[in-house]
Parts: structure tokens; C-alpha cells; sequence
């Protein structure tokens, strides 16, 4: 438990000292929301290496999608992901019903506009995590009711 | 084990994002230690309130910092303080032989200088657990020899 809050004090000085020190830049919404998702994008890299050590190797990408709903997902938030979807054509969306960033904002119209700033590292933290997996993506996150939220993972093929 | 390293990650992007982004100011090296000082010490406010909900009130200041050694530093860093030191009055010195945050540093003259910016987050996680306990007071770090590491509280009696 008490790990749990040290990690999320932590994201909240983090997302927080970000925003304040760019305050006085040009687009300072755009920056600051880049530099939380680089930031996670590292974290992620480091994180699914120290996981994956003594995993066997994923038979194909729907594969690699179930660890990080389960496994990843667990390690961090602690709870698994409530809904996988996928087009089969490169889309997958992770449906989390109580995503913990969000958990301690109040519901209503008015706070909708601080959820990003709360997604911006855990979107970086997927596509750090799932690049250093060999799938290559953007991902984006969608809220339409707090504390659920939606990541959509796009694919790049190259 | 997962949290830890995920707390470990997030703390070495912070220092490395706090560093950098303060690298064209002046005194760069002392801006961004205050810093990382400073958000250490909120988060230290609020990890306190978080461990001690349920804890009677303490009888003395070394009870208080019996406290810190033991279970606050079970907390955050997997282990305990290995030895607590005090001349009663008003000094108290907590030596950790296995520094979470310095095990990863090459013991040698050459990365001394680098071990500050590892320290300056934990001083301030220190003085702001005390800071909420009652107790003010500064904190500073000294390394002998990697990866032990002395903290030294001094009380500032008001």
C-alpha cells in the first residue's frame, strides 16, 4: 500500500513541476503535455525490460497486448485492464473502468480539461513500454465519464 | 518488486528532467537541488499523513524518528536505517550502508560529484515527513563512500 502512494505523489509533483515550468513558454499545454509522455515513454523502456526478463517470447501482438493488460497493467495500477478490443487491423483499445490517475478528480464537466495533463506520462508509458517490445505506435487516451478512460493504441507498420 | 523499480525510474527521470531543464539558468547545479529538494518535501508531507493515520501520537522526538528509521524508510526504500545516532541535543544522524538511490552509482572519486542530485529528493522527503510530525528542522546528506550514506537532521528549535 504504502508504495502504491509513494508512486502517485510522486506523478503528481512530477505532472505538476512540468506544467509550472512551462508556464511561460509559447503552447505551454502542448509542451508540457509532450514532455510528461517523453518522460513516461523512458520510464516505460525501462520498466518492460526489468518485466519481460524471465518471460518467454510472445507468440504474436494480440499476445503482447494480454501481457501488458495483465502483467504491465497490474504492476502499476494495480488492477488489470476491464475490456481489450481490437479491429484485427492494427487498433487495439484498453478500456481501464477506475484508471488511478483519475480516481482522485471529481466527476463533472468543469474538471474534464485537467484529465490530460493525468494521461500524458501513462500514455508514454505504454508506447515506451510496447516500442521496446518491437511494436512500434501512438497512443491516445479518451475520457468520457471520469474515473473510466480508454487508450487507444494505433500501429505503425513501416 | 515492480513498484519499487517503478518508483526508482520515475525518481531518476525527475532528477534527469529537473537537471536539464535548469541547465541555462544561473547556479544551475544549486537551482535544480532546491528543487528536487522541494518536491521532495511535499511529497514527504503527504506520504507522513498517508503512514501515520493510524498511528498513536508519539512520545518524543526520538520516538518520532524511531519512527522515520524503522517504518517510513520500510516504506520507501525496502529496508531499514541500519544505525541512528544522536548527541540529544538537537542532532541526529541516520546512516543507510546500502542507499536505495546510490547502488546503481560506481563507487569511485570520479561520480562524487554526481551523488548530490541523488540525495537532494530523499533530504526533502525527510524534512517533509518531519516538517508534518512538528519537528522542524534541515536535512542534509553526506557520502563517504558509495552506496552508504549519512543523513544528519539538525532540529531547529524555534
Amino acid at each position: 500500500m504504502a508504495d502504491e502512494v509513494l508512486f502517485d505523489f510522486l506523478h503528481m509533483e512530477l505532472v505538476s513541476y512540468i506544467h509550472h515550468s512551462c508556464v511561460k513558454e509559447d503552447n505551454a499545454k502542448d509542451t508540457s503535455i509532450a514532455k510528461l509522455e517523453s518522460t513516461g515513454f523512458r520510464v516505460g523502456q525501462s520498466l518492460i525490460e526489468r518485466f519481460t526478463k524471465d518471460s518467454a517470447r510472445f507468440k504474436d501482438e494480440l499476445d503482447t497486448m494480454k501481457f501488458i493488460c495483465k502483467e504491465f497493467w497490474n504492476a502499476i495500477y494495480k488492477k488489470q485492464v476491464d475490456n481489450l478490443r481490437t479491429n484485427h487491423q492494427g487498433v487495439y483499445v484498453l478500456q481501464d473502468n477506475k484508471f488511478k490517475f483519475l480516481t482522485q478528480i471529481s466527476n463533472g464537466k468543469q474538471f474534464m480539461e485537467s484529465a490530460p495533463k493525468y494521461l500524458a506520462f501513462p500514455c508514454g508509458l505504454l508506447r515506451g513500454a510496447l516500442s521496446n517490445l518491437g511494436v512500434n505506435c501512438i497512443v491516445t487516451a479518451e475520457v468520457s465519464a471520469m474515473p473510466a478512460c480508454k487508450f487507444q493504441i494505433q500501429i505503425q507498420r513501416s
